[in-house]
């Protein structure tokens, strides 16, 4: 059998996550590997019925409560979806992982990134991915690619969009920061430029196996 | 202005909780305190959403997604509702609160009291009780009592009561420990016999202002 691998996608509103994610699994799939889609928060019943509640227009949470509703949908995600799916050989591309958290609610939002950590770790039992692919942009184009595709989306992520532009250079911040203190499995990517030239980008830092 | 009161109640299913609290309620009202009658989880819109997903019959969380649900609504309920009350010197009466998921969570479910307890005090940002009734039965016969309630209620707690015997009988037990943890602040009321006889213990263990 051939071994699994665990690939997160992360990056901040319009970085072209969600284009790069689909050529890869499209990519994965033509060598053969059996791919599984899957974001947090979600990917399962109870992570959705808290996606859910986190999504609500009409609700607020608090920092600390969004962040342990993130918690308890990826305790579940991590080992309904990714654990059992791994130990069948099966690539897992996963839009957003633990490491939103960290630096959406543990540097931006000032929960504290040991605090958010400690918790990502009792929700993942310790489950890192193999690989973390940071599609890093100048938050002013990035917001603008957010806002046109959700003026005829879902709106799923218009309360982040209608952050101001110091929350979006924090989150780049963040995610560098992030790349800085896990060089081992954390890549980012310039996501400037069309699809193709960002995927080729891609290709370049994936295991030889998966390229 | 008079000081506020924090008070919980705990105990298993069917030890007559509700019915002491509205009586507890309508005692200090009469006394001319400002009570809030409010209940874990839930007292805020987040939390009664975070308690739809707990209860939802089609979704089985697994115990730690369970327990960061209950801290994700506790925190906003702390926040939104218990603190600001005690504030304005009320008398808070909380149906359940964070010894539920001590004893639930981490002592019955198997998570381990001290990493529940972690995650109690973060999200109460450490915000004990003045005095905790835990109300004491045997568990034969609270089952019992919930199972005739829930043939015509709400059938909210119809989870805990197709517990089997054992799973009774270790809340029980749950709740004696933390009594014997937590002695300054932690009152154990015998729940047999009638209302009126139960109240009158709970009123022999209130505070001089609230009797």
């Amino acid at each position: 059998m051939q071994r699994g691998w665990f690939i997160t996608f992360e990056g901040g509103e319009g970085t072209g996550k969600t284009t790069q994610i689909l050529k890869l699994a499209a990519h994965l799939e033509s060598l053969g590997r059996t791919v599984v889609l899957t974001r947090e928060p979600g990917g399962t019943p109870v992570a959705e019925a808290a996606r859910a509640v986190l999504l609500d227009p009409a609700l607020e949470p608090m920092g600390l409560s969004e962040l342990f509703l993130l918690e308890a949908a990826r305790h579940d995600h991590v080992e309904q979806v990714i654990r059992p799916g791994l130990a069948k050989g099966e690539v897992i591309l996963c839009d957003r992982y633990a490491d939103s958290s960290t630096v959406y609610q543990g540097m931006v939002r000032g929960i504290g990134v040991e605090r958010v950590e400690e918790l990502n770790e009792l929700a993942t039992g310790g489950l890192d991915p193999d690989l973390t692919i940071v599609f890093d942009l100048d938050p002013e184009a990035g917001v603008g690619r957010a806002r046109s595709r959700n003026a005829e989306g879902d709106g799923s992520e218009s309360r982040l969009d209608d952050e101001p532009a110091e929350f979006h250079r924090s989150v780049r911040d963040g995610f560098l920061r992030l790349a800085v203190r896990y060089p081992h499995r954390v890549r980012v990517i310039d996501a400037t430029g069309g699809p193709d030239t960002v995927f080729d980008r891609l290709l370049a830092v994936l295991p030889e196996e998966l390229r």
